[in-house]
């Protein structure tokens, strides 16, 4: 988890090697895994989000973040508005198969609130205070 | 992310605290929201699980890690059968409230298979590798 050097190269693999990754892999009910976003060279946890089987493909096969929206019940690819794409650097499946880690290289800033990464709120003095602030105004991010 | 040098203390809450952070979290309709432990000063990500909110009370109360197993449906604290507690340092929720990130001091492999989390598969030479080794025998850790 040292700083890197010299820019990420994207994992892109063959369909033959992500056959075998997706046989790995047990998506529930819904057909989806929890997919957890990390800095590769920082350990920063940037956000959590989900996969169905397409999106995993999709990230494995371009080198770059997919996943799949619950709410709008559709794949998206990280960044297609905001610019803000994931870089995939590495790819990993847990014990149990039903969560991956992407170790990504984050352009600009993973949360659409616009701070660097999602998990900015934590309990401090009694309360649940914002802990990041805001790197990029969110209407610039998405032209709203 | 540095080293510490001093042994990290248990965050304990107050009830009228976890009030507050729980009328923040969304939970699904499960009752459940994803659960990431990191180990908080090597930004190792150790394991994905979930909470249901009398988890996510327990854990901010007790200060130690304790999850929702959905296939035997009933809340588990991390370590209660094999002694590899998670001491929790900070706690924060999402942007959505519906994913949490629990910083760590774990004792002992975070994973139940021996390994030290449980992100150790990841393609290599066009196939899917364990990249961690097994550092505590499973039936030492569970008497099975």
């Amino acid at each position: 988890m040292s700083a890197s050097t010299a820019p990420a190269t994207a994992l892109s693999l063959p369909d033959a090697t992500i056959d075998k990754i997706v046989a790995e892999m047990k998506f529930d009910t819904s057909g989806l895994v929890a997919a957890i976003a990390q800095q590769h060279d920082t350990g920063e946890v940037l956000m959590l989000a989900w996969m169905n089987e397409e999106a995993v493909r999709e990230t494995l096969r371009s080198g770059y973040g997919h996943y799949y929206s619950r709410s709008r019940r559709k794949q998206w690819r990280k960044g297609e508005s905001s610019g803000q794409v994931q870089k995939l650097v590495d790819f990993r499946i847990d014990c149990d198969g039903d969560a991956v880690l992407l170790l990504v290289e984050q352009t600009g800033v993973a949360c659409h609130t616009g701070r660097h990464n999602c998990f900015f709120r934590a309990p401090r003095a009694g309360s649940l205070a914002e802990i990041a602030k805001v790197e990029v105004d969110p209407s610039k991010l998405y032209g709203a």
